[in-house]
């Protein structure tokens, strides 16, 4: 070996040494973090800073030489410090959170193996585990002969439903688009998740194209309603051609009655879209099923292992019960990727059904999860945060100070939704100012709450009730314990306000 | 404590202990298999199995009872080894791959925090990252007042620049939509990535509307082809509203030319986007950015930080020089996430400027990765491989029975094009019936070579040439001695045939 190529070999050998030793160094540190929120509801959710305080204390900029590990690393020990916990007990802020360390391990080995799903050539582990998986939620669903495929995220899988719905009614559409056709509509409750009207616009539909179906006091899509709004826009001249049912509303975690609901969108030869991105996972409980009866009879479902079944960021996926319609709704038949002289069947290439072309690994975490868990208790995981739901919308009811949102008494999902009364203005008549000093309210708490760090959980306000506190459970290791928490933490930030 | 509560505290000791020790294990899993692919050449990249094989070998079906670590971590094992390893440097398939720990560092972090962007509240350290990171970038590419997002992937970039161009020339689509409108068309080269035409179809512009420009015996795009289409759209009534131009094209590398369309699209008003998600890297370069000289006067640029910079899957970017237009072409303001009375300044949520809901972070893996290497080097690294490229074009061009496909001698990116031709079919006239033979030899050495697992590379058609090689480089590690290891390794496998 000449000098060159031996310093050279130096060289190599210098970068793999201090590469293995961030990652030596680096591992420890996730799992000491990892064990503070799982060991410890004490442990901070968050250490809250402002954008100007963070931009201080984090020093972002890439520089022209290289940052050394000792340096690169005491930054990492501050995104870890101050990033959200969203696997801690008492983070209840978003429809996701909580951690299981096999979900974990699942994650962490998909970016270590680093693939991309276009191909079997490319991905045969994968392609495999995917057809495992998402045929046993096909299943579960009642679509036996269907078709599925992760999204990244449930707004892009409702945007294949809509996609497919009108590719259906006007297969013209993927080629020529939608000029010329007449002006298309579709439904959803005023409940039902915003990506339904962003997808509308993003897919030259029209966000204004998407009719908004009036709600129970439960939240639930009155069936009537849709019935005269789908006649009302025949009239009109409309198309209808797609309704949106939700399976677990954000706000309120409202089920639209799924039934009723196909008995219309049969009638008048709609697609039913089922949007179970949040409330979905019932279907694996024979106790919690009921809440989306009749689902086999939709077209299609989104549903997210991210949210319920506690799968990590991000796990989304679409199904549909037409076998055939992801292939002929989103192919383009890219020759230099797809082409049919292979030395093994083709036919498991499932890339050009996503609109996607390199698409993220989704699948191991999911299956290292459920598998390690089991159907069995993935049921009762799910049930048992069912139970914290209502457990703690009974405990509103019943404790000074809290008040569940009226109609939102007896939660359908695990959304518990209540206001928090501070002692200030208890027993007092309730006019409009009362109503607006009270919107103002969890502001204040959520402040607090930050910069205690001890829980974090949302508020907002829906439609004309002002900002209450929307608690979600999402986390299977949730218990009544926890619930006890929430009043009695909420309570304390907010006694004197 | 009474009994129950202890039992139930031995039984979540005991999860958390079950837990750990999977991850104990599998952990060094994982870094066993990275040392073998990044200190041993000779490794196999992969360990091809038919899908009825992998079927059989490893149990996919999730069953009602728990799977044990000891059967789980067995399957993981089967999982590692039977998974194309794209940080193997023999990996050549696809237009990403290669292993950086730093890369990995943080993609490993990302899945330990389990994040996700819509909002400054949930995910603070990453937003003030991705203003930083992704500002850099705007910089580079001469957008200093833009905006930018993170997305899914290339492709999904592509959309938005579609949906934005449209958006900006007639603002009604998003609230409307298409019905109504004249008849819209868009171009790109007839070498650009099909993910344009699937975005048009999928946006409701309808993929006939994509018009292809002709491109040169380089595969660049032929601006004065593009102008005669573009008048001639517009004397046909059609209402023409942007150019793709693609930086790197997915089989070839070409480069279109950025200033002379830029020329056409400011004369005709049209939006200017820079697909870039392959060959936008070389901005990182002095030495190589004229490549897309004249980029700063496009509105919109793709570019995937996964390919040429090595961050591990899923890190793809769009940018845009028009500061707003994110925010107003896909903002949905759902009142329960992106409410303005909170506790913080809410103009750093991001959430409503993606069309996604909850969104993976992918800034983290960027940032780790290109902080511990600095600007410097990772301008060398690109630099390095684009030599590579030009070496082997040169090796091939000199090598008995390789042939560089003409017009394709000198690369452009680094994709290197060519044909083995074996012994047996060497010194002969070139007839129909012999190139059609030449056709079918990639799929059988590809068959070996899978078999043997000894390297991965593509091969593909190209309009009237026939199946032929495409390397790739993408890992910063590849030297002139693997480029060696590339011909002579082709020419042994198809030696006989």
């Amino acid at each position: 070996m000449d000098a060159g190529a031996s310093q050279e070999e130096e060289i190599k050998r210098a970068k793999i040494d201090n590469g293995q030793q961030f990652l030596e160094r680096l591992v420890p540190m996730m799992f000491d973090m990892i064990q503070d929120i799982t060991c410890n509801r004490d442990s901070k959710v968050v250490n809250f800073l402002h954008p100007d305080e963070m931009q201080k204390r984090i020093n972002f900029s890439i520089a022209d030489g290289p940052c050394s590990n000792d340096k690169i690393l005491a930054s990492l020990k501050d995104v870890i410090k101050y990033s959200v916990k969203t696997g801690h007990p008492h983070f209840y802020n978003q429809l996701y959170g909580g951690f299981n360390a096999h979900g974990l391990g699942g994650a962490l080995l998909t970016e270590a193996l680093n693939g991309s799903q276009y191909t079997y050539e490319v991905a045969p582990v994968f392609t495999m585990m995917e057809k495992s998986v998402l045929g046993d939620m096909l299943k579960l669903i009642g679509f036996n002969d269907g078709d599925a495929m992760f999204t990244p995220g449930g707004s892009m899988a409702n945007m294949y439903a809509i996609n497919l719905a009108r590719y259906q009614k006007f297969p013209v559409i993927k080629e020529t688009g939608l000029f010329g056709l007449p002006k298309m509509c579709l439904f959803t409750s005023e409940k039902g998740h915003y990506s339904i009207s962003k997808g509308a616009g993003f897919l030259g539909l029209g966000m204004d194209n998407v009719k908004k179906v009036k709600t129970d006091a439960q939240g639930r899509m009155i069936p009537a309603d849709l019935e005269k709004q789908i006649l009302e826009c025949k009239a009109e001249g409309y198309e209808p051609f797609m309704v949106n049912c939700t399976a677990g509303s954000t706000v309120i975690g409202a089920y639209d009655p799924v039934e009723a609901i196909a008995d219309i969108t049969e009638r008048h030869g709609l697609w039913l879209h089922v949007d179970g991105a949040w409330g979905g996972a019932v279907l694996l409980s024979d106790n919690l099923k009921y809440k989306v009866k009749g689902i086999h009879r939709a077209d299609s479902m989104t549903w997210n292992p991210h949210k319920l079944m506690m799968a990590p960021q991000q796990c989304a996926c679409f199904f549909t019960k037409h076998k055939d319609i992801l292939a002929d709704g989103h192919s383009a038949n890219a020759k230099y990727l797809f082409q049919q002289d292979k030395f093994y069947d083709p036919s498991y290439d499932s890339g050009d059904k996503s609109i996607q072309c390199g698409r993220k690994v989704d699948v191991l975490k999911l299956w290292t999860l459920w598998k390690s868990t089991g159907k069995l208790q993935m049921a009762k995981n799910i049930e048992s945060m069912f139970n914290c739901a209502t457990y703690l919308s009974k405990l509103c009811a019943k404790t000074e100070g809290f008040r569940m949102v009226p109609g939102l008494e007896n939660p359908e999902c695990t959304n518990v939704c209540f206001w928090y009364i501070p002692p200030s203005m208890r027993g007092q008549e309730e006019t409009p100012e009362w109503w607006a000093r009270l919107a103002k309210i969890p502001m204040e708490i959520k402040k607090r709450m930050s910069q205690q760090g001890t829980m974090m959980c949302g508020y907002q306000p829906d439609g004309d009730r002002v900002n209450f506190w929307r608690m979600v459970i999402t986390n299977h290791d949730n218990t009544e314990q926890d619930m006890d928490f929430v009043v009695k933490e909420i309570a304390r930030l907010g006694n004197d306000l």
